[in-house]
C-alpha cells in the first residue's frame, strides 16, 4: 500500500475539485469587472458607426462604442445559445436512444439475467449480474454526455461574456486587453478539469454504494462516462465546425474576395453568423473535446487498474492514481496561470506569445514535480498489472516515467507544432513566399507542411507510447495520456483565448472602432491562432495515447491476447480502419463546401438586392445566414456522426472482435497522420496571410499590402484551411477515440455474441 | 502433380513471351507506316507557324506542318534521350553501391562462410552456403534494374516515336488518331511483359545450373530481381516526377495564367520541358513502376512456393505458377488489343472512353477463363502451404479463386477510379461546379472527393486479400496480386495511350495545326487522363497486394510467426510506418514546388527580357528550361529515395524484424490511401478544367469559357493537382512495394544481427 490513506484520497480530490471550480468563479468574477453598459436590445449599430461626437477616446464616442459592444455580444450569446440548445436537443434524442441501445447490447450479454455471476479476474469471488453493469454503464453513459455538454455550454457563455469586454479593454493597451481573454480561457479551462474531476469522483462513490466489492463490474460500468462524453464531442466539434466555416467561408468569398470589405465587416450578411460560429465551433465544440479526452483516459486507466493488482486488492488510493494525478493538475495550472495573470504583465505585442508559450513549460516543469509527489504517495512501491492475459511486476517509479513522458511529449508536440504555424519561423513564410506565384504553389506548399510537420509528433507519441508500453504495459498508455492532460487546465486556457480574441478583433471591426484598436486585437488574434493549432496538437497528442489506451482495455475485456496482423481477419480491418479518416473527413469537408456554396448565394443575394447595404445605410439579414449555418450543420452532422458510432458496431457484431482490433488500430495510426496535418496546414495557411497582411518586415512587405496578388493567393489558402484545421482535423481525433471508447463499452456484447458473418460460414 | 510436364512448361513460357514480343514489333511497325517527313534539325519551328501557303490541309501547309511535327517530335526525343541517360548514370552509380551493400549484408550472415549448411523449410537436405546466395541475390538484383530501367527506357522511345504521328494521323480523323496512340500503348505494354517474364525465366534457369535441387536458395536469390525492378522504379517515378510537373507547374503558372497563352504554345520557354516531362515521367515512370509490381509480385509468389510443397516436392510445372499466369496474360491482351484495333473502329469522339474502358472488360472476362485453363492444368489438385510455421492444405480451385479475385478486383478499382476523374459522372461536375465560388471551393471538394474515392476500392482490396488469404493465405494473396497485374499488357496500353495522346496534342499546337485537330487531340488527351488515373488506380491496388504478399513472404524468411500489434515494437513501427507516406509525399511536393518556382522565375525572365518573344519573333530558350527541370530532379529525387531506401535497413538493423514489420504494415495500409487519393483528387481537377475548357454542356458553358473567372479557379486546381496525382500519389506505392521487398531480401541478416538498439539496452 502507498501512504495515502484511503480516507484522505477521500478528502483530496473534491477538495482539488472545488479549489479549481473557486479560482474559475473568482477569474470569472475579475473579468466582470471590465463594464459593458448598453440597452440589451437587437444588435443594429451598423448605421451609427460614424457617428463621432461627444467624448471622444482615438476619435470614437466611448460611450457609444461600449454600448455597440455590448449590443453585438449580446448578439454573437444569443445566436450561439439558440444554437447550442437546438443542437442539444438533437443531441438528447440520440442520447436517449443510444442509452438504450446500451442496455439492451449489454443487457443480452448474460440475457437479462438478474443473477450474480462468479467475477472474470478477481478469481472466487462473486460479481453483481451483467444486467447492473448495463444499467450503471447507461447511467454513466448519460452523466458523460451531460457533463461534456455542460463543459461545451459553460465555455461558450464565458467565452461570449468576455470578447466584448477584451475588445474594450484593447482601449486601454494590448496587455489589459490580454489579461482580459487569458483569465476567461482560465475559467472555461478550471471549470471543464474541476467539473469533470468532481463528476466522476461522486459517480465512483455512488456506484460504490452498490457494487461494494465487485470493481471489475463498477469500473466496467464507468466507461460509459467516456463514451457519453466523447460521443456529445463528436456531434459538438462536426456540427460546430461545419456551423463555423460555412460562415466564414461564405462571408470570406464574398466579403474579402469579390466586395473587398474588411473581415468582420459589419455590412457583410454572414457576420454574425461567422462570431457565433466561432463560439459554438472553437470553444464549445473543443470543450466537449478536451472533456471527452480526459474522461476517456480516465477510464481507460481505471478499467486496466480494476482487473490488476490495484482492483483485486482493493487498494482505493492506488486505485484512484489517475483522479490524483488531475487533482495535482488542477493545482499545478492554478499556479502556472498566476505566472501569466498576476507575476507578469505583458507590455509589448511581442511578449504575448512567448508568455503564451511559457506557460506551456512552466506548467510542464512544475507537474513534472506534482507526478513525482502523486506518485510516491499515492502508489505501493511494486504491484502487479494485467497484460493481456499475462501479469506483469511494476514499480512505482516506472509511473512516474510513463506519466511523466506522457507530459512532456505533450510539449514537444506544442513546440513542434508552434514551429510549423507560427509565423515567427520559415516554414510559414516559406508558405508566404509561395503566394508570390498565385494560389497553387501556395497550396501546394501548405500542403507539403501540414505533411511535413506530423514528423515529429509521430516519434514524439511513438518514443512515449515505447517506454510507457514497455514499463507499465497498457495501464502505462493511459496514465501516459493523462500526464499529457494533466495540465489541461492550462492547455485549454490558453486555447480558448484565441476564439475569444478573434471575436473581440470582429466586435472592434463591427462597431467600427479605431484601426489601433483593431491592430492591438489583431496581434492578440495572431498568437491565438498559433495557440489553438497548439491546443489542436494537445487534442490529438492525447487523442492518440487514449485510443491506445482504450483499445488496450477494449482487447483485455473481449478477451483476446493478440492481434496478429497476419490474419486475414485483422489486416482487413486495419485497411479500412485506415481509410476510415479520409471518408470521414470527405463528408466533413464536402459538407462545409456545400453550406458554403449555400451561404455565399444568400450574401450575394442580400448585396444585390438589398439597396444602400455597401453604403452602410441599410441592415443585413444577419438572421438568414445564421439559420443557414444552423440547418446546414445539424443535417450535415448526422452522417459522419453516423459512421463513426455504427461502425465499431458493425464491425464487431458481423466480424468479430479481431477485426474490430483491426479496425481501431488502423484508424488511430492513420487517423493521427491526418489530423495533425490537417490542423497545422491550415493553421500555417492563416497565418501566412496575417504575416503578409501585417507588413512586420522588408519580406512581409515586399508581399503585400492587402489586396496584393500575393496576398489574395494567401486568403485563398486560407479559406481551404478553414474546414482543413477548423472541421475535419479536430474531428478526426474524436473519430479515433469514440470508435475505441465504444468498443470498449460493447466488448462484453461482441465477445459473446459477435461475428456474426464468419459464424454463418 | 498437374496436367502440364516440365518439358511443357518449359517451351510454353519463353513461346508466349517472344509471341508477346514478336506482337509488339509487328504493332510497332504498324506505327512507322505513318510518315514524318522533313530534316531532323534544331526545333525552329515557332517562326512559321503562321505561313499559309501551299498545298493547304484545313488552312495549313501539310508539308510544312508535317516537317514541323518532325522537328518536335526529334526536339522531344533528344531531350528524353538525353534526360534519361543522365539519370541512368545516377542509378548506375546506386545500382553499384547498393549491390555491394546487399552482397556484405547477406553474405555477412553466416560470416561469408562457404560451407554448404542444411535447409532451413526442406529439411534433412543440404542446401548452398548463405554467401552464394548474397552473390546470387546481387546478381538479381542487377538484373531485375536493368531490366527495369530497359522498360522505361524502350517504352519512352516508342512514346516520342509515336507522339507526333498521331497528331499528323489526327488530320485524317480522330479513328486514325486513336489507333496511332493506342498501338503504340500496346508496343510499350506487350514488350515489357515479355521483357519481365522473359528475363525471369532465363534467370531462373540459369541460377538452376548453379542451384540444382537447392530451391529454397534458387528463389531466395530471385527475390533480388523484385528488389531490382522497384528501386530503379522509385527513382524513374520521383525523378521524372519532379521532373514533368516542374515544368508543367511552370509553364501553366506564367503561360496560361499571366501570360494569358494557351497550354503547349510554343512561345512558352518551358513547353519542351513540358513535353519531355510526360515522357519521362508517365510513360519512362510508370513503366518501370509496373514492371516493379511485376516482378515483385512474382518473385513473392515463387519464394512462398519454394517453401511449400511445391518446392520441397520439386514439381517444376507448379512452381512457375506464376510464370504461367503471365504467360497466359500475354496471350489474353493480344486478343483484347485486336478489339480495339482491328475488330471495331472508332468514329466518334464519345466512342474513345467506351471503347478503352470495354479494354478492360474484355480482358478481364478473357483471363477468367485464362485462369481456370493454366489453374486445372498447372497444379496438382491438392498440395500443402506454408503459413507463417504452420502449413495449409489447399486445393488447386482455391488457387483460381484467389486470382480470379485480384483480377476483378482490379476491374473494381478501374471503374471506381474512372467514376471519380470522368467529367461524364458527378463528383467531376460537382468539381467543376463549385468553380464558381472561385479557387478554394473547388480545392475544398476536390480534396473531399479524393478522400471520398478511396472507400471503394479499399473495400475491393481488403475483399481480395480476405478471400486469397483464407483460401491459401500469403500464397493466396501474391497469386492475387498477379491476377490484378496478369492483364499488365492492355493496361499499360491503355495508360501509355494517355501522355502519347497529350504529347500529340503539345505538337498540334506547337506546329500551329488548326483548331479542329487540336480538338481531336483533345478529346484523345481528355479521354487519356481518364484512363491515366485508372492505371494509377491499378498501379496502386496491385502494390498493396504486391507489399501485403511481400510483407507475408518477408515474415516468412525472418522466421517470426505473429506480428502481434499489442507489443510495443509493434506498434511504434505501425505508427511510424503510417507517418512515412506524409513525409514522403511533403519532400516530393516540396520539390515539385520549389523546382516550379525556378521554373516560374525562368520563364518570367524570358519573357521579360527576350524582344519579341511573345510576339512569336524570338525563339525562346528552351534548354535553360530542361536544364532546371533536369537538375531539379536529379538533385531532389535523392532524399525521398534516401527515404525509402534507407528506412527498412535502419529499422530492421537498430529495432529489429518485429518493428520492421510493424512498419512495413503501417505504411502499406496508410500509403494506399494518400496515393489514391492524391492520383484521384489530381485526375479531377485536371478533367474539372477540361470539362469547362470542352464546354460541352449547357452546365459547362455557364462556367465557361477559357478565362473565365471560375476557369482561372479550375486551373488553379488542376495545377496544384499536378504534384499530387503524377508525383507523390504514384510515387508511393513504389514506397510501399521497395520497403517490403527490400526487407524481404535482407531478411536473413535482420533475423541475424538485427534489433541493436534492443539487445543493447
Amino acid at each position: 500500500m502507498g501512504v495515502l490513506s484511503e480516507g484522505l484520497t477521500q478528502i483530496l480530490i473534491p477538495v482539488a475539485a472545488f479549489i479549481g471550480l473557486g479560482f474559475a468563479l473568482f477569474q470569472w468574477f475579475l473579468v466582470s469587472k471590465v463594464k459593458v453598459s448598453g440597452g440589451y436590445g437587437d444588435y443594429s449599430g451598423y448605421k451609427d458607426r460614424l457617428i463621432n461626437e461627444g467624448e471622444t477616446e482615438e476619435g470614437v464616442d466611448a460611450h457609444a462604442v461600449s454600448i455597440k459592444c455590448a449590443e453585438i455580444q449580446n448578439a454573437i450569446s444569443v445566436g450561439a445559445t439558440s444554437f447550442l440548445f437546438t443542437e442539444y436537443r438533437y443531441l438528447g434524442i440520440f442520447t436517449a436512444v443510444f442509452g438504450v441501445v446500451i442496455f439492451l447490447f449489454l443487457g443480452s450479454v448474460k440475457g437479462f439475467s438478474t443473477e450474480s455471476e462468479p467475477c472474470t479476474y478477481n478469481t472466487g469471488n462473486i460479481c453483481k449480474p451483467a444486467l447492473a453493469n448495463a444499467l450503471f454503464t447507461t447511467i454513466a453513459f448519460f452523466l458523460g454526455a451531460l457533463t461534456s455538454v455542460l463543459s461545451g455550454f459553460l465555455g461558450m457563455k464565458i467565452a461570449t461574456y468576455a470578447n466584448a469586454r477584451t475588445t474594450l479593454e484593447a482601449r486601454k493597451g494590448v496587455g489589459k486587453a490580454f489579461i482580459t481573454a487569458f483569465r476567461s480561457g482560465a475559467v472555461m479551462g478550471f471549470l471543464l478539469a474541476a467539473n469533470g474531476l468532481l463528476v466522476l469522483w461522486v459517480s465512483i462513490n455512488l456506484f460504490k454504494l452498490y457494487y461494494g466489492d465487485d470493481w471489475e463490474g463498477l469500473y466496467e460500468s464507468i466507461t460509459g462516462y467516456g463514451l457519453g462524453g466523447s460521443s456529445m464531442a463528436l456531434f459538438g466539434r462536426v456540427g460546430g465546425g461545419i456551423y463555423t466555416k460555412a460562415a466564414d467561408v461564405g462571408a470570406d468569398l464574398v466579403g474579402k474576395v469579390e466586395r473587398n470589405i474588411p473581415e468582420d465587416d459589419p455590412r457583410n450578411p454572414a457576420v454574425i453568423a461567422d462570431n457565433v460560429g466561432d463560439n459554438v465551433g472553437d470553444i464549445a465544440g473543443m470543450g466537449s473535446d478536451l472533456f471527452g479526452s480526459y474522461a476517456e483516459s480516465s477510464c481507460a486507466a481505471l478499467f486496466v487498474a480494476s482487473i490488476s493488482s490495484f482492483g483485486i486488492s482493493h487498494d482505493f488510493s492506488a486505485m484512484s492514481y489517475p483522479l490524483i494525478i488531475s487533482s495535482m493538475g488542477i493545482v499545478v495550472c492554478l499556479i502556472t496561470t498566476l505566472f501569466a495573470t498576476d507575476l507578469f504583465e505583458i507590455k509589448r505585442v511581442s511578449e504575448i506569445e512567448p508568455t503564451l508559450k511559457r506557460q506551456l513549460v512552466i506548467s510542464t516543469v512544475l507537474m513534472t514535480a506534482g507526478i513525482a509527489m502523486v506518485t510516491f504517495f499515492a502508489l505501493p512501491s511494486e504491484f502487479t498489472l494485467f497484460n493481456f492475459g499475462t501479469e506483469m511486476s511494476v514499480k512505482n517509479w516506472h509511473l512516474f516515467f510513463c506519466v511523466a513522458i506522457g507530459l512532456w511529449a505533450g510539449l514537444v508536440i506544442g513546440y513542434t507544432t508552434e514551429y510549423y504555424t507560427s509565423s515567427a519561423y520559415s516554414p510559414v513564410k516559406d508558405v508566404a513566399d509561395s503566394c508570390r506565384t498565385g494560389a497553387a504553389t501556395n497550396v501546394i506548399f501548405g500542403l507539403a507542411l501540414g505533411y511535413k510537420s506530423v514528423i515529429i509528433p509521430i516519434f514524439a507519441i511513438a518514443i512515449a507510447i515505447y517506454v510507457s508500453f514497455s514499463l507499465a504495459a497498457m495501464y502505462g498508455i493511459s496514465v501516459s495520456a493523462l500526464g499529457m492532460l494533466s495540465t489541461i487546465a492550462t492547455g485549454l486556457a490558453i486555447d480558448a483565448y484565441g476564439p475569444i480574441s478573434d471575436n473581440a478583433g470582429g466586435i472592434a471591426e463591427m462597431a467600427g472602432m479605431s484601426h489601433e484598436i483593431r491592430e492591438r486585437t489583431d496581434a492578440l488574434d495572431a498568437a491565438g491562432n498559433t495557440t489553438a493549432a497548439i491546443g489542436k496538437g494537445f487534442a490529438i497528442g492525447s487523442a492518440a495515447l487514449v485510443s491506445l489506451a482504450l483499445f488496450g482495455a477494449f482487447v483485455s475485456r473481449a478477451g483476446i491476447n493478440t492481434v496478429d496482423v497476419l490474419t486475414p481477419k485483422v489486416f482487413i480491418g486495419l485497411l479500412v480502419g485506415a481509410m476510415l479518416p479520409y471518408w470521414f473527413s470527405a463528408m466533413t469537408m464536402k459538407s462545409v463546401g456545400s453550406a458554403a456554396l449555400k451561404m455565399v448565394e444568400e450574401v450575394r443575394r442580400q448585396f444585390n438586392t438589398i439597396p444602400g447595404l455597401m453604403e452602410g445605410r441599410a441592415k443585413p439579414d444577419y438572421a438568414t445566414c445564421v439559420k443557414i449555418s444552423t440547418d446546414a450543420s445539424l443535417r450535415e452532422m448526422i452522417p459522419p456522426g453516423a459512421l463513426v458510432m455504427l461502425t465499431p458496431l458493425i464491425a464487431g457484431t458481423f466480424f468479430g472482435v479481431e477485426t474490430l482490433a483491426g479496425v481501431l488500430a488502423g484508424s488511430l495510426v492513420s487517423g493521427v497522420q491526418v489530423a495533425i496535418s490537417a490542423s497545422n496546414t491550415g493553421g500555417a495557411w492563416d497565418n501566412a496571410k496575417k504575416y503578409i497582411e501585417a507588413g512586420g518586415n522588408e519580406h512581409a512587405k515586399s508581399l503585400g499590402p492587402k489586396g496584393s496578388d500575393a496576398h489574395k493567393a494567401a486568403v485563398i489558402g486560407d479559406t481551404i484551411g478553414d474546414p482543413l484545421k477548423d472541421t475535419s482535423g479536430p474531428s478526426l481525433n474524436i473519430l479515433i477515440k469514440l470508435m475505441a471508447v465504444e468498443s470498449l463499452v460493447f466488448a462484453p456484447f461482441f465477445a459473446a455474441h459477435g461475428g456474426l458473418l464468419f459464424k454463418l460460414f
